[in-house]
């Protein structure tokens, strides 16, 4: 226990890493599990070196460290406090490609960034979290809750699914029931049993280049090749998938994003949208429709789904995610398919996972059916409009010489291509070394050697200094070729 | 709008029901929509009757088979009341096997049961509700779940990791640091994650048998082949699997539950585990362990897992879930295993489903923490036990010219054997009939045919008068030879 504050700060060093290093985690630790809250004071640097038996200056180098990082706030003569306003910061390591990120993790190596472009997920800040909370205790003394005894549907619990039918219905012009809809572990699920589902071991599925490399990992864990079919101003070239699928037969499906294309945001243009969907009819290819960030629509309205379209003789399964109307963290998706593909994706997540979380389906349902997600997605999009317009001008005021970008109609992440051919793989290892990260075009294409020379930016989960902040640090590390 | 009570009844007639039957559906789901709440006065039945246009006795049947099922109340001269304690009950339609189920529930038929006979879950009325909900609702504001952005460790939350550790280390013998461990979604995603990671497709998985057939489908959505080991009075019979390898160089691996065998309960006994250890590492087979229930002994001390004993050739990963230690409808396991395994359990986890959910996973680390699941597990096991006895002297009271059974000395089910070839395939059918649930040896086995004539009784979710009805439908039911 340490004297003057009611800090107890208990030191654990982490074989391989400096002191100050041991120290700045435990501390963050404490934060975390709610030993130190927002506003309480630490010790001062004099007083916990002495009791540590450490040097006072591996203390300051600790305290240095988080408040570079934002987690405490030094203030002249009064001293050093936990920051009140908790910031977007990783607290696990974090690097590209994130599947080797466990063993990095590990090693310690490398530190954490401190800012993040991430690649367009909302800011769980403006969750409404008393709501959520609040909701989830009064699923978990719900009859279906006690009842449950883990044989439940796998195609989720029927509140959330009917919560979704209307909601669907109304805001996607999707005339569904509860029965139409399997809720998932986020999309990542929902494209991994949808790829299950349709395609037989060694079949291919097309896919959008650049595009979602998790969707690719999704569909090769489901035994699927990968085909690329380039991106032009307008979305999926629908020509060149043709031309594809006339020297594939094993070509049984396509991935799109036409909504928002993933990365590059733009919408499939209606004439391409009849094109593929007349294409997938003649040619009896599966359409997986990835709609990821419906909700964000700015200017204009939103575009009605291929899965709206399509007539009857088109299979169409239509992918969705909570997670991006709520919290990233919050892993909740969904799929609409016809009744045969429904089944079998059913099948399988039964297989593989079961059914999913009663008490947050339930709890999820309910802000959706009282309208409380429908005002949080209100108010988010007023936000986030506001964070696209602001990246947009500090793009343009600091970075006008190296980037160029459309402010996109929807979505929550700006496409920006580099001019002149400055290569953005050493201006994000730049970036990354100085504290930022950002994903550069190579990170979405299958082919690296053709990926396009751009940034994807996230900007929904900073807030207005945030991104300031993260375009300087953008400018401030672009390679001696551009300035 | 009844007059005399609060309660608005609609009777809407479900095609090819008794009448009463409908009724009884439209008050369930008033209850269930917290339309009626625990307390709330029924409608006289003779208001009601009148208000409906249907006959009294209608009424009366539906208010009496819903007090038969516990969500009514009869008191005398005051009237029929919503339970203030409402009963394990399903509220979705079920029946065998569970992937079945969804296009069942749709149609309406078979009508759910009155009672069921689980395969061995815990009571989720016990969950510590407000203290999981407490911390639930303090991980929303954590600044790892404020922070995250959907890329988090596929391993899962460090803080839960942390704790299971701890956890682990303490109970099971196993010395573990939080990167051993990957959190899954139920132990079902570890058994996928763990085949995936250990067996190429179509290499061979020996089981036990009669043994866990989610396991089974798990190995095989893994590309796996599954060969199936029988169980003797020890567990696995290890001399058989060593016959099966002798013929079989496909296979690669063996799922075992050493602990309590599922699902006759036995523990393998020492000589045998030593045996399976020793073949193991002779033919270099990885060993799947799944330690579904450790903390329910109530004889004796727990027994040490293999996995705490595998010398450091052998390949074991442990599989465990937390949801036997809360609740069925909250999904939670892990798995521990050597670093390559867990990397490559990791990288399929991302590719199927990202991560968890990171303010779940983070509240159940704070209840671990803290010592109140520990608290929990203790009192559980203490009601558990009670359960248990009241089981087995029920059953030898009402059925032991039928069913003979050891006690376990742990465990949540018991294994009872039907006397004399008693047909309980017939049995567990005419016991659905009349609304009671309960799996005969046949759910168990790869080859029905060769199927003992048993019954899994899963006691932990009936309290003891739940329990009596139970064994008295099972009683009424038996196939009239049996008499």
């Amino acid at each position: 226990m340490v004297k003057g504050s009611r800090a107890t700060i208990e030191l654990i060093e982490i074989p391989g890493q400096p002191v100050f290093i041991s120290l700045a985690t435990a501390i963050t630790r404490d934060i975390e599990r709610g030993r130190l809250k927002p506003g309480d004071p630490l010790p001062g640097t004099r007083a916990l070196a002495k009791i540590l038996k450490i040097h006072r200056n591996t203390v300051d180098a600790a305290y240095h460290e988080l408040t570079m990082q934002g987690w405490l706030v030094a203030e002249a003569s009064r001293g050093t406090f936990v920051a009140r306003d908790l910031p977007v910061l990783a607290t696990t390591a974090a690097s590209l490609p994130p599947a080797m990120r466990p063993a990095a993790a590990r090693t310690g190596t490398p530190p954490p960034p401190l800012l993040r472009f991430s690649d367009g997920v909302p800011d769980p800040r403006l969750l409404p979290h008393a709501e959520l909370a609040r909701a989830f205790r009064r699923s978990l003394s719900t009859p279906a809750f006690l009842a449950s005894d883990g044989s439940d549907d796998p195609l989720g619990s029927t509140a959330l699914r009917a919560a979704l039918a209307g909601y669907l219905s109304q805001e996607r012009g999707l005339a569904l029931s509860e029965d139409d809809i399997i809720v998932t572990r986020g999309s990542q699920m929902a494209l991994f049993l949808a790829a299950s589902a349709i395609l037989a071991p060694g079949q291919a599925i097309a896919v959008e280049e650049p595009g979602y490399p998790l969707a690719w990992r999704a569909f090769r864990a489901a035994g699927a090749r990968v085909i690329g079919v380039p991106v032009g101003a307008h979305g999926l070239d629908v020509e060149r998938l043709a031309a594809v699928l006339a020297r594939e037969p094993a070509l049984r499906a396509v991935y799109v994003t036409p909504h928002h294309h993933y990365p590059t945001t733009v919408t499939l243009g209606a004439g391409h949208r009849l094109k593929l969907i007349e294409l997938a009819r003649r040619h009896g290819l599966a359409i997986i429709e990835d709609d990821y960030d419906h909700e964000y629509r700015f200017e204009g309205r939103p575009v009605l789904p291929l899965a709206a379209r399509a007539a009857s003789g088109t299979s169409v399964v239509f992918v969705g995610s909570l997670s991006k109307l709520l919290a990233p963290g919050i892993r909740l998706g969904y799929a609409v398919a016809e009744a045969g593909v429904l089944r079998r994706m059913a099948a399988q997540r039964e297989a593989i996972d079961r059914q999913g979380d009663l008490p947050l389906e339930q709890a999820v349902a309910a802000l959706l059916r009282d309208g409380e997600l429908g005002r949080h997605a209100r108010k988010a999009r007023r936000i986030y409009h506001g964070r696209r317009d602001h990246l947009a001008a500090e793009l343009r005021r600091h970075l006008a010489a190296e980037l160029a970008f459309d402010v996109p109609a929807g979505g929550l992440a700006i496409w920006a291509r580099a001019r002149g051919g400055i290569d953005t793989i050493a201006w994000s290892a730049a970036a990354r070394r100085a504290g930022l990260e950002v994903r550069p075009g190579a990170a979405f294409c299958l082919d690296e050697s053709a990926a396009p020379q751009a940034f994807r930016l996230g900007f929904a989960n900073l807030n207005e200094p945030e991104i300031s902040r993260a375009v300087k640090m953008l400018k401030r590390t672009r390679p001696a070729t551009a300035r």
